[in-house]
């Protein structure tokens, strides 16, 4: 097994940011933010940055997005009540499906606390068929595009 | 049964002010942020606000708040991204507890989504019997004393 | 402020009974299961007993039931990976709306760890206004009800 | 991108299983258990096996096990109260970490629903530096090294 972890990004390797406040119950028993608690906030601020850009309508679409598979690497701890900034970019972009790098940074700091992925896959909602990720979704993700 | 409720507070009615970020998950499955959760707004506002007020140290506290009672009535739902301020005052002071009111706010909504009460007793931490609330604790819940 | 509490009480008391695994994460800082989970303990207590005695069908029910009010009282901590058994009985039947009092017990103790209150009103899941019991709801309710 | 995933593994391929009841508010908005919620489903299901086979004791262990990794691919939807079984076995053991295989399998179901891994590194509690796994530990972890 290898444990070497990739070194821990920082700020300028992503494209977007959301906030996130942690809670009290998301400390576990030894004294940090528990390891699952950083899926919540990959979910959290990859679905609000696409609210917020206006192509996600949670009650009304008939193409949504689906979690396929998710990773995390944990390199520093948090602990409530740090604020939580999740960046956010596009690593792939494919017809159905979208891989994003999500990662978590505490407060002011540079340096990630966690670099995880995260993988939509577009669905009919009422077939659960992958579909053709619609275009005014695609575009916001375009621009989620790192250009490196 | 009653179920007359009270009628839903304002944030005049209220002291002081935390902000909480709602979570994709709050969302069950009627579409609203389950009953659950609110009780989780509460607890990481009324601690947030004595650790910003510096009398509220998770690791080395000796004394600590213990939760005896806890209470919500519901009367608006609230539903992911919606930002939540929870509106706090003390009710009761006494030797060892205190009773906060506590309510929900969603966005810039001035009327409450739902009210809530929140009981501390403070204990020794290692053999958990009540203790009188420690004097720097006593005098920032005073200022939560909401004077009508 | 009266924290004047009930006394426990013991599983006697109550009709019927549902386990919930308690989880990692439930457990707080303070090495005790978060006052907030109890909550979730209940709701999914309530809403199993109803789905496993038919008459709860997430999905299709056009007749839902929402939470107005809920409360609890602590006793005594528990702690993952205690198995929780929640006790639950009707206290009051109305028009439209049910009162549950449901307890938290903990392995094989027969004195509750806390005691909550659980309101649901049963709405018509597109206007959201209250509407009568439905009658095969009414009668598994009405099996609840402790006779003393 | 590859989202070619493994085909879902079986019961045969973990060598111990825990259960762990799902929760209503595990159920997101597009009624399906959350993303998130199995990684809940993981660690509760590591630490209690371990727990259980009396080499974790939260409490007072000098060293614990921090979780650094975690994965999941997801097949097929979950939902509540779907009773959830978690197959565990371990896929390396090295000097201070352990790599398990997990995986959620629904009620009576043979085929998995999703397949994670999840690293736990030995630390010690004071000090947060990486330690041999404890003897006692790591004779049960053997136990769950599959042989195939």
């Amino acid at each position: 097994m290898s444990i070497q972890k990739s070194p821990p990004p920082t700020r300028t390797d992503f494209v977007a940011f959301e906030e996130v406040h942690s809670r009290w119950n998301d400390n576990d028993v030894y004294g940090h933010i528990n390891n699952v608690v950083y899926y919540a906030f990959f979910d959290t601020a990859v679905n609000r940055y696409l609210i917020e850009h206006h192509v996600l309508d949670i009650v009304n679409d008939q193409t949504i997005g689906l979690v396929v598979e998710t990773q995390c690497q944990y390199f520093a701890s948090i602990v409530y009540p740090d604020l939580i900034h999740v960046g956010l970019k596009v690593v792939h972009l494919g017809n159905s499906s979208v891989k994003y790098a999500v990662a978590v940074f505490k407060n002011d700091e540079d340096v990630a606390c966690a670099l995880g992925s995260f993988v939509h896959v577009y669905v009919d909602r009422s077939s659960n068929k992958p579909t053709a990720i619609p275009q005014n979704v695609r575009e916001v993700l375009q621009q989620l595009l790192k250009v490196s």
